[in-house]
């Protein structure tokens, strides 16, 4: 993977190595290291390699990085915090990321349900946001979306939507993670004429957010079946040179593949494979009609996808073959999608549902453990998304985007199995505190970067433009 | 439906039909009748026979019934109440009614996860059931539970297990309302060494709290797979003979298919019919493995199913087929299953998870609406436990059973719909106040009618002797 990692993260994560202490006993009555904030006490889900849990274990973090992942004792010994969060009797894992949505769709939220894709987008979706996408709707409607988000645990997200810089303005300032796709589709959108105009508006943004520390700039084509050979083909050629992720719906539905053949004579992993279209990050959202061959190609070419149960449900549209990626070693990370067809941003939701839907669809029970339903929410979706040495797990040297999820309720007891509890009995709702970068962006519930109420009441104020809208 | 009617309900609906005021100008300057709590201001989602939504509407209750929904102008001037509740920009709905469960089973809630139905009960949940189901542990599993739903909304859960005395005990006490199932199963079971222990109980049971305002006796064969055919028509006679509902777990797996056939040389409705087993009321729990022929006998004998997704999904069991029996007029109401297998005794998810798998099987977007999974919760499920003229909508002269979900969180904005909303976007957790019988057992998230700190401190103790039961 050559994707370009934040400048800032990479000196800090050094400077974490460089603070890593030395072996026990090669250095007597050594001083503590610093670190700015201790978690301990908790229930310890790493997602390493090994799966650890440690219980009690303990997650010592300096800058925006962990330095140290061990036992309360251990931590207690080895460093001085500046700051100390007890984790008693809670969950404290990897933040949750989200490998597919379109934030600021929240404010299309039930709109329209109980309806087919094409259906929902061309009655609802597309007329709607022709007559209320500005910069100042992305602008309300990913804050809103962000708040859901940190309330629910999501560290990062994958993001594909109009006016991304916007976007990118919201989530840097609410201090959450995020990989942003400015759209690029055939015909006329809210924030580009043409194809060109969103190329020129990726290229802008990309430049905007160069080496930003939080916002990883990527360029969102909408699929095959909106757009030509020739823009796909420019797409592909701006990624390579910006350096950037791209992302792309990707056989989401079976009348998907009509319009491919239709539009390209080709089936959608075919034409793109055709135009060596991918990106040294691509991020293939749904995936769901792929077939072993495509699998292959997609597997040659590192691309990752996003699996999105609840939104593939909820539209019929069909279920990814998640266990043919797994065995084929395809990096499969899990998305809400938007909440316009969700319809919501949790992921604990959709972590549950990744698991469920294969146990369904395969008529296996075994498949999808809640084991790997949290390794697919967090490390999995590191992967998918190229940033598998920073995200994805409690390690040393990773970035610090942690969560902690309280395990109190009544319908979380009694408590036999942390991972099973995390997947099958526990929702957004129960995130205590979320850190991204080594940040609190939420401290018992409470989001400390955003001003709730009013990013409500402009979310409120918003609303009135869409039901006037959908009212036309 | 011939279903006993407990005699104070019966008597209370009769008064309030009484206090329902005479038509507009037919008394002029009419007294205020009584009412002894009114609900005032909500979004009102009726579930009556056309849909209605009131908002904002009102529910005027008086003892243990619905006298009166309407404007909040109409209830205030026709009502005068002890006590009103201002449900501002919260939903007012019937509460939910969650037809199949083993509500002590929340102390085995994640033992033994991601396992076949047949691992997981023969591994781990009969030996465990073996070594710990006392009437003590059934108190004390079933206060647990009986919290989670009542702060999750449900007001009336169809139980199957064993000790249903103490389930009854429980549920009484707690204010909310059970359909109780003594089980039968041919081997010896925690509460009775055979079948005709078993069936002793249950008429014990039933004469204990024969004519109960809360408490629906009910007799529970536990299934055709694990009952000889001689004890099922045991079961059915006295069923009969008492004039209680018969639950029965009913072709959940393909594997009962198989067992039913092994054991009785038929498939599970065709010994069941062949038996005429049906009672007044009988409740068939999954309905997963039934084909249309089935279908017919089941509405032939008005039998009603209990559709479990989650458990469903999670135990790879399969889908039941909703559509074939909404098509062919046989009542369906939806349950959590036991939090072993679901992991929750949320009736939201439940809900959720049933519009979704719909979808899902049938790749149609449109099989059950939000609407229509509101109303297999609540009068879906009062049907199918034979409860229609009293539970599952809010009209006058029905039970007060209501609950008032509150819709202010960041997830559940904006509210265009708030049908979707209920069904898409919220949560067990976002039920403020839940009534059952007029009596409110949860105000503002605080339930009234148990002790939380005791509950938990007591299924904590319990815990402990799972753990030991698993160990060994």
């Amino acid at each position: 993977m050559k994707i370009r990692v934040p400048a800032i993260a990479v000196s800090l994560t050094i400077a974490a190595a460089i603070a890593w202490p030395a072996a026990p006993g090669t250095v007597a009555a050594q001083q503590p290291a610093a670190a700015s904030l201790i978690i301990t006490n908790g229930i310890v889900i790493t997602v390493d390699g090994g799966r650890r849990i440690l219980n009690p274990g303990a997650v010592a973090i300096n800058g925006p990085s962990i330095v140290a992942v061990d036992t309360p004792a251990a931590i207690a010994s080895r460093y001085k915090a500046a700051q100390t969060i007890d984790a008693t009797g809670k969950v404290v894992m990897p933040g949750l990321i989200n490998t597919h949505t379109h934030a600021a769709m929240v404010m299309f939220r039930g709109l329209g349900n109980d309806l087919a894709l094409m259906d929902w987008l061309q009655k609802y979706i597309f007329p709607a946001e022709a007559k209320t996408v500005s910069p100042e709707f992305v602008r309300i409607g990913t804050q809103l979306a962000v708040l859901e988000m940190i309330q629910s645990g999501t560290t990062t997200f994958a993001d594909m939507y109009y006016f991304e810089e916007e976007v990118a303005k919201v989530t840097k300032a609410a201090g959450m993670r995020g990989v942003l796709g400015q759209t690029v589709i055939e015909f006329p959108v809210p924030d580009a004429k043409t194809p060109a105009d969103a190329l020129k508006r990726t290229e802008a943004f990309a430049k905007q957010f160069d080496h930003d520390e939080l916002i990883t700039p990527s360029i969102a084509p909408h699929s095959v079946y909106t757009l030509d050979a020739r823009t796909l083909s420019a797409v592909s050629a701006l990624a390579k040179r910006l350096m950037i992720p791209i992302q792309i719906h990707l056989a989401e539905t079976s009348a998907e593949i009509g319009m491919s053949q239709e539009r390209h004579k080709m089936r959608p992993v075919a034409i793109l494979d055709s135009l060596n279209f991918w990106a040294p990050t691509t991020l293939g959202a749904h995936g769901v009609w792929i077939n072993d061959d495509e699998i292959a190609v997609l597997k040659r070419h590192n691309v990752g996808i996003s699996n999105n149960p609840e939104s593939n449900m909820k539209l019929s549209s069909g279920t990814a073959p998640v266990m043919n990626y797994r065995k084929a070693n395809v990096s499969v990370g899990i998305g809400t999608d938007g909440a316009a067809s969700n319809n919501d941003l949790d992921m604990f939701e959709a972590m549950r549902q990744a698991a469920f839907q294969q146990k369904l669809v395969t008529m296996d029970p075994t498949a999808i453990t809640a084991a790997e339903a949290i390794e697919m929410a967090t490390l999995g979706g590191a992967r998918a998304l190229g940033r598998p040495q920073h995200l994805g797990s409690l390690e040393a040297g990773k970035l610090a985007d942690i969560i902690i999820v309280g395990m109190s309720k009544p319908r979380q007891q009694p408590l036999f199995d942390p991972v099973s509890q995390i997947v099958y009995a526990s929702r957004g709702d129960d995130v205590e505190t979320t850190i991204v970068n080594g940040r609190v962006l939420m401290r018992d519930r409470k989001v400390l970067t955003l001003d709730e109420s009013k990013v409500l009441s402009e979310a409120r104020a918003a609303a009135d433009l869409v039901r006037k809208a959908v009212q036309q």
